[in-house]
């Protein structure tokens, strides 16, 4: 045996940051369960009943509702490569660096891809796309719900009309959102939607919940090519997943468990409790970080309350703090990507890890360590500021 | 909470198919170890760690060597559209379900696909090879080393030479060889390899090794077209786990500590040893099948130790003794896919699933079941073969 080849010791952290989120015990506990295969009656039971929960977390009766067996991404490529034949036109609203992923996917798949770009931290409203939407007429319209680059929030009730006024089928970002805030496939009038499960689900990452909408459907049955990728065609995904149960690739039995876990804890929570603790300890948070003088990177009105995007405050260190709030305080918060590099730090209070007692620690550590940076504040004003929060909550 | 929210409680299973296979204890605890973030300093040590022992595992110096995060049909299409560009020619070797799969792969990347097919069973001599090497010059050859569906061995070293002075790179499929027999990456002058976790490796599936040599990291690197999946895009992954850690997706971490554990506890025994133990496990369990009449798919000199395919007695329901197996013993053996649906049964050895009480008690099972079901045998003699095997062993 080499010498590099220690144990396992994982160390203990807070899971702040833009994902993974802090997973729940039974989580863990459901991931170690005994591992049946992939045909068992078993876990065809238990993929009929995770199925189930899917559809009520995404509040859709779309049948095609999954769990594709990579991370987050490749939900999203599921989706892109799935709707997508080579020529096909799409609109990708760009405001962070999902939006530039998906059209880059877009564009893989051969996609004349459309931009419509606003700066990274606003959102778009129907103003916004009016006119390439008539211009363009896209076969497919893709947005970000959530953006985690930016923790802005996008309305998609405010756009959909207009997408599908248009002729095209509208394509949902939800990975930051799901199980964080409300997100209503059936009535917004999603066509396909994907999200992670590292995120408010709180599971472990590694799997991505997918939903199509019937005309998604039919447009996929439709193609005149087959869909560029074997592991992502969500035709023949829907023969394992249906009641034929035809063999397609061997389903990551674990992750599966982990995942039902995860969605049998927020339903236990109640999916609305679930939204509303998201908010409050989002308030709290805010309330905290201008006590601090620090400000989001996202107006009012478009926050995200699962992922808080703040400003570096002007003087401090970015990496810096970021290391000593994991080396001294165990806990993860997320650097800026992109344009934001150096500039923002992402704060998750996703799933699990949305509770008071992280947003005082964090606050409380904040407070510790800017104070030792020089930055001026009133000492224990953020810890206050966020139990004024939570008195009224 | 819904009706059908019932607690997990998977069945206890002897996983004898063709994967999943038995996952050790320890490796179902490494999967719910504290999850860290995908950026940790400890994951990122975990990651160099892991990807040490899966150069180990694939006898490579191959700098690109890493865990796809998604399962063994990830790692082919990983491999496949990696190396190919619209238009180039592959050559696939076809004598099973998972050579056909490769060239459907293929041909969704635009490759120009020759079929150099053989009747399912059998394998490709250098003679089978060389008429179509010499008219397409192909830029890949893909070939699978240990065909599941057929339970047939081929030898990689015997066709290296011919492929490689054709001017061709080699492909290699080894998802159920890997961890089981010798696999000679580097000896075998392998361009591209995968394999997947749930096999011989005895991690639950979500995972997908590949190792790329320098020359098809050069291909990749010279490509004229993006790879056409972003998410399996190796040029983008080799910078996360290369050292500059740029972000890319998130990573499957407790995917990735169980694949580690399940690593460690191969190199505890000892690949040679581990190899051994396969063989010795596949002998016992031959001769005790011959002493029940039952005859193998594969001619004697092409049998894989880990994947055992047989012919279903004539006179037997091939579903209800797989039924009556899972049922009254809790072992799942495979079922015949394609070509061999009804005819096949699929007998798996592979990694923690191939050891001693396994034959033994899969054996005693099938005396039961086929002495039920009217099939002439010696009761009590094929146990009696497989000890003769053990005790010599």
């Amino acid at each position: 045996m080499s010498d590099n080849v220690v144990e396992l010791n994982p160390p203990l952290r807070t899971l702040m940051g833009p994902g993974p989120s802090d997973i729940h015990p039974r989580v863990l506990e459901a991931l170690a369960k005994p591992t049946v295969g992939h045909l068992d009656p078993y876990y065809l039971q238990v993929m009929d009943d995770m199925q189930g929960l899917l559809r009520k977390l995404f509040r859709t009766k779309n049948e095609m509702t999954m769990a594709i067996s990579a991370t987050g991404s490749a939900g999203m490529e599921t989706c892109v490569v799935n709707l997508i034949e080579p020529g096909d036109s799409m609109l990708v609203c760009i405001n962070g660096v999902f939006g530039m992923r998906m059209a880059d996917v877009a564009e893989r798949a051969g996609a004349d891809v459309t931009r419509v770009e606003k700066p990274w931290g606003e959102v778009f409203s129907p103003d916004d796309l009016k006119s390439a939407l008539g211009s363009v007429k896209p076969k497919v319209v893709g947005i970000v719900m959530a953006e985690t680059s930016t923790g802005a929030s996008q309305s998609i009730a405010a756009i959909s009309d207009l997408v599908h006024d248009a002729g095209s089928m509208l394509l949902v970002d939800a990975v930051t959102s799901l199980g964080g805030m409300p997100v209503e496939v059936d009535d917004w009038n999603i066509d396909a939607i994907y999200s992670g499960t590292q995120k408010c689900l709180s599971c472990p990452p590694g799997l991505s919940p997918v939903s199509l909408s019937p005309r998604a459907v039919e447009t996929v049955l439709a193609r005149k090519t087959k869909v560029q990728s074997w592991y992502l065609d969500t035709s023949m995904l829907a023969s394992y997943w249906g009641t034929d149960r035809v063999y397609h690739h061997t389903a990551p039995i674990n992750m599966t468990y982990g995942l039902y876990e995860a969605l049998r804890l927020i339903f236990e929570e109640g999916l609305d409790s679930c939204f509303a603790r998201h908010q409050t300890n989002h308030a709290a948070l805010r309330e905290g970080l201008a006590a601090l003088g620090i400000e989001y990177a996202v107006s009012a009105e478009h926050r995200l309350p699962m992922l808080n995007a703040v400003r570096v405050p002007a003087g401090v260190d970015d990496a810096a703090i970021r290391r000593a709030l994991l080396e001294r305080f165990g806990i993860e918060i997320g650097g800026g990507l992109g344009a934001f590099a150096g500039k923002v730090w992402r704060i998750g209070l996703m799933g699990h890890t949305s509770c008071q007692n992280n947003v005082l620690i964090l606050l409380s550590a904040l407070e510790q360590l800017l104070g030792e940076a020089g930055i001026p504040f009133d000492p224990g004003s953020s810890v206050a500021a966020a139990n004024g929060i939570f008195a009224n909550g």
